[in-house]
């Protein structure tokens, strides 16, 4: 096997340093990369200091021939990236003509905003680089090459860089480099643990060629399983990860929910299609989430009618027809008001499938009782629905994620069973 | 000023550096240290690779006096952090007995299953580390010492490694080391492009002294101003930042949101919770989105009474009243369907203000006239509503965010005017 092309990822902002947003721009990066047949090495968080950026480009240069750069490149004075790529390269600073007149087309026709000088500046770049043009904004992406390593420096708001990553990045480095292939393939388990599962693959992943890994990632009490093949010899290896991902999915038959790459709520979704069938949500304690997780697929209108959010008593009874007595007597959180809120949402939507929850998502709400965590889902055809109750336990956003995974798997269940 | 102790992250995972989770671990991490006065150097992302995890301790090792490793010791195989840890502090691999009986405990009474070897190896450990319990699952956090340097290897899932950094980690270095005073206040802005804000406060930025630091956050078309201030003298920093605090305030007023580090869905919240209102939202193109940032905050209850999510025109016309005419004539994208949702989810729910969305988000369902990115927004109290109608571009989650956002805050205008 002949050593595959590797690249860092650095990215570049104190606000990564302190916590205050999330990277995903890396995510994204690496997923890309990954898809052409480029390994990540590393991927590194500094600050915006001039001696940690200097390092981190120093460290990248040594084990990588591809170096991706994000963050650092807007209009304002906290951005020291480009005058430090500047000097590391060994360039000038230098207008830019045609960036400075996409510049000023920006605000000209699509801000309509008078432009300032430092609009103006966002087309200076180090004359020892290839500008490459950031058709979704006002700063551009630059590259460089030093000792045969290629260094892209993009700006690091999410869809610029994926612009430029895509029309700039990938050509010049699919065209540039040997790549190796490398094929995934993932399949989603429900219902065992990760450590079972592992006993019930042992002896699987024991035989594994070389060449071929196996990755587990568990997430929210589904895991997924992952085989990666790599290789130069595309029929072969392909050859080989089918054939053990054939035995893969016999092996865990009982728990597959489904042998690619997708999400649950996309399973649904394609479960709902193929058979024709809608589906509607009475939320209370996911507060819309479901909704969000179904909706934000592109085609959900297809299958997907809407949600009622009874987030206050009230609703449950005025919109989804929950009797008072119900909830006088049991309380909101019970599986009598689930049933009544799926009945009445199945009825309320004329859908053929619905899901219902109810539950106290913490920190504050919890009985001796009825404790934080505690969550009663129902799930409804036409014909029947069927009830579950779940104790969750720690914090609010994975108590509601929780609801969500499992609620959406009892529905997947149901809609296979008829 | 004393040279500050830094600290480095390290999270390891293949499944990191092939995009396929984003790595919310180390924003985590990194706002607990910032918050107890440690800086964060580094965070790095390294794979499932001995060298490069080997490279990553030694580098961080140098770096730092605070090195906190997430992932790596889940119960599979994939898993070498343990053994390669052991290696690198010069240890032996032991059964640590309590922490059996801590795993034997969770698989008898909470798991109620039966325990396997691979569960049990879970409690074998390096000799040379200090254990630190995990009050919430079977792999225990480590601690080690090498030339002054604290490493801490805690276990990647989020609520366990959360868990152990509150508990365990943060007692320790806040006791062992040195700690400067950091403050940051942070004001969110609206309506105002990052660059033009940074004409606008220029001179500010200029005299600003040489501790107290100014960072722009753009996000959706809002912009976070931060300002961070570090020193020794816990007074005098205090009362300096607050004074630049001040005057950045008044310079941007007219844009300003909030003068605190919250969300604009917090802001909307405490509105109504001071006035004693109640809201609800009717969602087209957002899919329940609103409401699920509005719920995701504890004590929503309080002011948000629900959602109907109107994904298909039925449920706009039977649920929220919009009158089948109006969508004949206009469309669902449109000025007169999204007042009367708004109007409808008003009356509907019994609240005194409302948010209605009904957009195209794509990539599909955009034509000529009504292009992917068009959305209409209403807000409504009993007295008017206010419409707006915006174009946005790009991809499917941005374009629901910034409806979102955009929604959120004509909301929290509406309601400071009346």
């Amino acid at each position: 096997m002949s050593a595959q092309t590797t690249a860092t990822i650095i990215t570049i902002g104190d606000e990564l340093l302190i916590g205050q947003v999330i990277d995903t721009n890396s995510a994204y990066i690496a997923q890309q990369l990954n898809k052409h047949g480029f390994a990540v090495k590393q991927r590194v968080a500094v600050g915006d200091t001039w001696n940690d950026i200097w390092q981190a480009l120093e460290t990248a240069e040594k084990q990588s021939q591809i170096v991706i750069i994000t963050g650092g490149l807007g209009p304002t004075a906290d951005d020291i990236t480009k005058p430090l790529l500047c000097q590391y390269f060994g360039g000038t600073m230098v207008m830019h003509e045609p960036t400075l007149a996409h510049v000023t087309h920006i605000f000209e026709h699509i801000l309509k905003r008078p432009m300032i000088e430092r609009n103006r500046q966002q087309a200076m770049v180090p004359d020892v680089c290839k500008v490459l043009h950031n058709q979704r904004g006002t700063a551009p992406g630059m590259q460089f090459e030093k000792n045969g390593v290629y260094f892209f420096a993009l700006p690091g708001v999410p869809h610029e860089m994926k612009g430029l990553i895509d029309s700039k990045v990938l050509p010049v480095i699919t065209q540039t480099f040997p790549q190796q292939i490398i094929i995934h393939k993932t399949l989603l388990t429900a219902g065992i643990g990760e450590s079972f599962l592992a006993e019930l693959i042992n002896d699987f992943e024991a035989q594994l060629p070389s060449f071929i890994k196996l990755a587990y990632l568990p997430n929210y009490g589904m895991v997924r399983l992952r085989l990666t093949a790599n290789g130069t010899h595309e029929r072969s290896i392909k050859e080989a990860i089918e054939t053990q991902f054939a035995t893969l999915q016999q092996l865990v038959a009982p728990y597959l929910v489904v042998n690619e790459d997708l999400s649950l709520q996309a399973v649904v979704g394609n479960l709902l299609l193929k058979k024709g069938r809608t589906m509607a949500t009475a939320e209370s304690c996911t507060g819309g989430y479901i909704a969000h997780l179904i909706t934000a697929q592109s085609g959900a209108s297809r299958y997907y009618k809407g949600s009622v959010v009874s987030y206050d008593n009230e609703v449950k009874q005025e919109v989804l027809s929950v009797r008072s007595d119900t909830l006088a007597l049991h309380g909101a959180v019970s599986e009598p008001v689930v049933e009544e809120m799926a009945t009445g949402i199945l009825h309320l939507l004329n859908v053929d499938y619905a899901i219902a929850v109810s539950g106290i998502m913490g920190p504050d709400g919890g009985t001796p009782e009825k404790p934080v965590g505690t969550v009663w889902v129902a799930v409804a055809s036409k014909k029947q629905t069927l009830t579950q109750k779940f104790h969750f336990r720690f914090d609010r956003q994975r108590n509601i994620d929780l609801t969500a995974v499992n609620a959406l798997n009892m529905l997947r269940k149901l809609i296979i069973e008829g």
